[in-house]
C-alpha cells in the first residue's frame, strides 16, 4: 500500500526533506546539510541515506513509498536531467531523477527546479489553492519565479520557465545583471537589489535618512518606508514600479489567475502588497488590471509540499 | 462514423471556414460575409446555416461530425463564452459553443481566440510542427500572439494569454496605445507602428528617403530598407530591437521551444527573420538564447486549422 512520500528541497546550504502522506499531510520534516565538496558528489547518497533512515525510523518499506520529488536550485529537463549548477559547487550534469531513484533501491523519483516547485506547492496547498493557475515571484537574494498552468509546472523549453527575475524593466541600465544582461528586473527588486537602490538615493540626495551612514538590509529599507522616511518611501516605490511593471508584462503573456509575492522580502507583508498592486494595476493590460496579488503563506515549506506533489497522484 | 469536421476564423469581414477529415487534411474551404449589423444578430445563425449546406454539399450527416472548432477575435472563456468584441460591432456576450451547436442540431462546438488557434494550426501542421511548445507572434495591424505549451492553447484566466503585443517594451512612450497604456509591443512592431516610427524618423532627420513625401505602407518601409535605405533601415532595427525585447521577456517567462512570426508584417520573410533573430539573440537570458525564431507558414489558413483542432481527437 502506497501510503507514504518524501520531498526534499536540496539548497546550497542544507536540504530541507519532508515525510508526507500520500494526502500531502507533512508528517515530518527535518534538515541535512548539503556537502559542496568534490562537485558536490556526496549530495545524493547523503539524501538517500536520510530518506532511508527515516523510512526506517517510521518503519517503512519501499512499498509504502509512491515516491520522492526533488527540487533543485538550477534547470531541469524533462524532470530529471540536472546541468551542472552553479550555487552547488559545479554539481550536476546528471539524471537526478534516475540516480537518487538507484540509491533508494528503484524508489520512483522526479526532479524540478525550486522556484516553480515552491510555486507549485502554493498552487496545492498554499495561497493559491482556490485558483486554476497562479505566478509565484520569490524576491530573494535575486528574483526567481515558478508559473503553474492547470496544476501543471510551466518548465520551459530550456529549463527557463518562471525565469521571471530576468525580464528586462529598464532599457537604460548601465550595469549589468548577474545573467550578464542589463536591466533585468532582479536588478532592483530582489534584496539586493532594494540595498543598492538605497545606496543609490543616499548619494544623490543628502537630506536626513535613518539608513545614513548605516550598515542595512532591505528589510531596514522597509522597516524606514513604514516608518515615514521619504528615501526609504522613494526606494519602495522605485522596486514596487519595476515589479508592477514585469507583473503586468506576464499577465500580458500568461495571464494566471492570481500572483503570490514570496521570499525573504515579502516579509515586508501588506505594506509590499498594498504597493505592488497599485503598481501592477497602472501597467496592466485592462482585461487583467483585477488579477490579485497576494502573499505566498508556505514560506521555506513551499518547496517541499511542491516537490512532493510530483509524485502524489 | 465521425469522419470529418469544420474549422471556422471569424473576422471583421468574413469568416473563413474549412472543412477537414478527422485526420486533419483540408477538403475545402470558403468564406461568408460577416454582418455586423444589429451588434451582429445574424453572425452564428449564417455560420450555421454556410456549415449546413456544405454538409448537404458533401453528403454528410451530424453524425459524420466529430465537431465545429471557431476561433473569435476577441477573450474567450473555457473555450464558450465570449464577451462583447468591439470589432464585431458588439456582437458577443453569449455562449458561443452552445448556441451554434444548437443551431447545428447538437454538433458538438469549441472556441477559441483567434490568435491562439493560429498559435495551434502552426504547431499541429505549420512551421512549428516539430516542436513542443510554440510562440506565434501575429504582426498585423496590431501585434497579437498566441502560446501554445504540450499541444494547448494558454488561455489565461481572463483570456489574455498571449496578448503580447501588451508587453511594456519602453517606458518613454508619451503617445498612448488602442489599449489605454503606453509604451506596448504593439506601438512599435505592428504595421501600423512601423509606419508610425517611419513618420517620426521622416520629420526628425531631413536627408534623402524614398518614402519621404510619399503615403507608404509597413510593407514598402521593408522593401525600402532591403534596398539600403537609410532610414527605413533605422526604421525596421527600431522594429526588430523593440520585438526582440519582448521575446526575451516572453522567453523568461514561459521559455517556449521555437518563436514564428506571422501576420502581413513577417512577409517581409528572412530579411525581417534575421535583424529579429539578431536583436532577440542580445537581449535573451543565456540558457534562451538559442531559441529558434522561424516564419509561420500557415498563413490566413493557420486559423482554421487552429480551430478545427479544438475539436479533433
Amino acid at each position: 500500500m502506497k501510503s507514504h512520500a518524501f520531498g526534499i528541497d536540496l539548497g546550497g546550504t542544507t536540504a530541507k526533506i519532508g515525510l508526507f502522506t500520500v494526502q500531502g499531510a507533512l508528517l515530518d520534516k527535518w534538515e541535512v546539510a548539503t556537502d559542496t565538496s568534490n562537485e558536490g558528489i556526496a549530495i545524493l547518497p547523503n539524501l538517500a541515506a536520510s530518506v532511508k533512515a527515516k523510512m526506517a525510523e517510521h518503519e517503512l518499506e519501499n512499498e509504502h513509498v509512491i515516491g520522492v520529488g526533488i527540487g533543485v536550485p538550477g534547470p531541469v529537463m524533462h524532470e530529471s536531467y540536472v546541468p551542472r549548477c552553479a550555487n552547488l559547487g559545479g554539481w550536476g550534469d546528471l539524471d537526478v531523477s534516475a540516480t537518487l531513484s538507484g540509491l533508494l533501491n528503484g524508489i520512483p523519483v522526479k526532479t524540478g527546479n525550486d522556484a516553480n516547485l515552491a510555486a507549485l506547492g502554493e498552487y496545492w496547498m498554499g495561497s493559491a489553492k482556490e485558483f486554476d493557475s497562479v505566478t509565484l515571484v520569490t524576491l530573494g537574494t535575486g528574483v526567481g519565479g515558478g508559473i503553474i498552468i492547470n496544476g501543471k509546472v510551466l518548465a520551459g523549453a530550456n529549463g527557463a520557465g518562471g525565469e521571471i527575475g530576468h525580464i528586462t524593466v529598464n532599457e537604460a541600465e548601465r550595469n549589468p545583471c548577474g545573467c550578464g544582461k542589463k536591466g533585468c528586473l532582479e536588478q532592483y527588486s530582489s534584496a539586493t537589489g532594494v540595498v543598492r537602490g538605497m545606496n543609490r538615493l543616499l548619494a544623490e540626495f543628502s537630506e536626513d535618512c535613518v539608513l545614513r551612514d548605516k550598515d542595512f538590509v532591505a528589510k531596514d529599507v522597509f522597516d524606514a518606508a513604514k516608518a515615514g522616511d521619504r528615501l526609504a518611501l522613494i526606494c519602495v516605490d522605485d522596486m514596487a514600479e519595476y515589479l508592477g511593471q514585469a507583473l503586468s508584462d506576464i499577465s500580458a503573456t500568461v495571464d494566471p489567475a492570481v500572483f503570490l509575492l514570496g521570499g525573504g522580502v515579502s516579509k515586508a507583508g501588506e505594506f509590499l502588497q498594498e504597493v505592488v498592486t497599485a503598481k501592477y494595476k497602472r501597467h496592466a493590460f485592462p482585461a487583467t488590471e483585477n488579477t490579485k496579488i497576494l502573499l505566498a503563506t508556505l514560506g521555506n515549506d513551499a518547496g517541499i509540499y511542491g516537490a512532493v506533489k510530483l509524485v502524489i497522484e
